[in-house]
């Protein structure tokens, strides 16, 4: 049997374990294949720094090793659009399998790719991109591919989970946790791309677009990160038997029972979560997703969401994959996006707020207050009023509305005479 | 495109989703797979009673349909072992696909079925069968086929988990909590496929098969059912922080980092669960598997386990997975017994026993107890007295030993004369 040829690009900590595995595991993946697999390059940038890895497989070349005729599987793990993506346009356009982890190029040029794939009849898998280990990307595109999936709702990033478990554990301030989650290792020395919900955007994108047969990309979501999450929101929250997550929520919304009509919505923002719901209990560095679809009903995957090994294990998964099936002369699922729902903007989007006002304690404040509400036509579920005089504080949870009515209702209170301050503003989860 | 031409076996609650399915979804399913999906023929004992289905699509005769010619994919789910292999194995040898939910015929006859889809080139596919609408068994032969899996753990027969929930709920005895559960449709007239763990088995067989690269036929696993666990038994777990859960455990066992001497455990019986584990906050019909695997880490996978349109959705996945399969010219993944690991017996399974005794309330009692464990070389964890005089209990629970020194050691109490009975014996999960 003739072997299948490997060109791994990048060896940090992904790529390390990757290569690591690759070689010390060949006669297993081969078993499980049905033919070798060959290591026959690994594309780093300074090759000194990777004694673990002989000589003569390493080079800085990535471009000549892609090009490689003989390379049969490309392993992406460098991450990064340029010069990621074309890289890989030229493995795929001559016919060579992909496996990246790469979420933010997905999300960003999915479709270019798909469309290279899909001409050269080449693989592309990225089971790696959303929630490491978890096995998300092959349910979604396989398993689920009988089915109408209408929601996909997912703790999809392990930083910010983190950061969130732990000022809901101690109290902490946000600037507070992200300090230690740093000095830890569970945040980066740069950490927009987690704080800021970049990251979970981008899985977003690959969850709706797989999910909804609609290319998402990450421009389509919503994003709000978590460096507004103050440890007032936290307390709010507690009181109200909640914990905050920054969710990644996808949705197939309106449409009759063909699905006809209907649109996407996909969105991260923080939301107060009540503790009886499956994500509530999913802390630290942990994802997990919840996957809602009309014949399977409710489903949750959990696991570690990222890390070397896991990452690993999910990139090997998907190259024994496209392994089997360069030796079965078949291909894996191709794009498909057919259905091209249109996006449903934030503003129409139906929430409900958890807001926390200081007002004047003077009769009069609860109408004027509500008065805000009722003119953006917003319907309130509870009031809860604390504390007297000076520290007097309103907490209003509304119905549910569109968001832009929402949005609109705070910033007509905080410009009440009787409103001292929106000390806390977030969306809470669950239907009312 | 020319169709991809399908064949059910069976109507029933399954069938019946799949076959509604089949024909509401068509044209979503067509955009899905790149082809139309055709349906020809839906084999039932009684047409009559199937007035939902066109009658030029119903007939009595399944070995005629799963041999017709211009059949590329059998879908069975009518379950049992006779005729239905000989079906299969009709299809499968002229070149069909089969999709099946049949955990019986899998766990006792799965390596025939394996050989006969090798032999022609067909896909064998077969989500349903476990779990339900959970993805699982595609994760375990593609998305960790990269990854070395040391354990799977699950809550797979919904009817036991749902009488034992209803029995930690309410404290009632076995024999009423069935009664109800039969009452309330969640016990089959005849339980004993359930309730003595004959299915879960046969779902342990396939979960090891998969996960071991190994043939583990359901003689293979060790079976006790729920039918001798007790309200004390409940009563007993409750007290040391614990649930009972029937669970199916797979496990590799020994063997050096490569693997290499390694042996396969799988078995099913009720164990006391500590209440932080994630299985076990898994109640009702719900199912959960629990995945630890070298490089993965800890994966749990959570839904319902049964009922028609979850199930239905699983075989509606494999379905086009398998049409998806023809039109890309490939086959899904074979079998993989490579390992062809040996089977540890259940005696030399290292576990821990929960024991309560009625004791004699004197002196010396605790020395012959102790005696009887020391003399099987068990090391005892704790011991609990309660109660004095005529009610005096012990509880002991033991640190970790080969399961047939500690069902010696039971025998041995029950045959001491300070002891009147033992009330209570049963497996302790966890590490000690």
């Amino acid at each position: 049997m003739s072997p299948i040829r490997v060109a791994v690009l990048g060896a940090g900590t992904v790529g390390g374990q990757v290569v690591r595995l690759l070689r010390e595991q060949s006669a297993e993946l081969t078993a499980r294949i049905g033919a070798p697999l060959e290591l026959v390059g690994v594309a780093v940038r300074r090759p000194q720094r990777h004694t673990d890895i002989p000589a003569d497989l390493l080079t800085t070349d990535a471009a000549a090793l892609v090009a490689r005729e003989d390379v049969d599987i490309v392993v992406e793990v460098i991450g990064g659009i340029t010069p990621t993506k074309d890289l890989l346009l030229t493995a795929l356009r001559r016919g060579a399998g992909v496996v990246t982890a790469n979420k933010a190029l997905l999300a960003e040029e999915g479709p270019e790719l798909y469309e290279a794939a899909d001409a050269s009849g080449a693989d592309l898998y990225f089971e790696a991109a959303v929630a490491g280990a978890i096995p998300l990307i092959r349910p979604l595109r396989e398993s689920l591919a009988g089915d109408r999936i209408s929601r996909i709702m997912g703790i999809v990033n392990g930083t910010t989970n983190y950061i969130l478990s732990a000022m809901t554990a101690t109290g902490d301030s946000y600037e507070y946790a992200l300090k230690e989650a740093t000095r830890l290792g569970y945040a980066e020395a740069d950490p927009t791309a987690d704080v800021d919900g970049f990251d979970a955007a981008a899985k977003a994108a690959i969850l709706a677009s797989l999910g909804f047969h609609t290319r998402v990309g990450a421009a389509d979501v919503h994003r709000e990160g978590i460096s507004g999450v103050s440890a007032a929101d936290i307390a709010a929250a507690t009181e109200i038997g909640c914990v905050v997550k920054l969710l990644a929520i996808c949705e197939r919304v309106g449409g009759d029972a063909t699905g006809a009509g209907a649109s996407v919505s996909a969105r991260v923002h923080p939301v107060m979560l009540p503790k009886s719901h499956p994500l509530a209990g999913v802390d630290g560095a942990y994802n997990a997703v919840y996957v809602e679809a009309e014949s399977a009903g409710r489903l949750m995957f959990y696991g570690p969401g990222a890390g070397g090994a896991p990452t690993a294990s999910a990139v090997l998964g998907d190259l024994v994959a496209v392994a089997r099936n360069r030796v079965a002369g078949g291909h894996g699922p191709r794009e498909s996006a057919y259905a091209d729902l249109p996006i449903q903007p934030m503003g129409e989007v139906p929430a409900r707020y958890h807001i926390s006002l200081d007002v004047h304690d003077r009769a009069g404040v609860l109408a004027e207050v509500a008065n805000a509400f009722a003119d953006a036509g917003v319907s309130i579920s509870t009031v809860r009023q604390e504390g007297t005089g000076r520290d007097a504080e309103l907490v209003v949870v509304t119905h549910s509305a569109p968001d832009a009515a929402l949005a609109g209702t705070v910033t007509r209170l905080s410009e009440l005479d009787v409103v001292h301050r929106v000390t806390s503003v977030m969306r809470v989860m669950g239907e009312q």
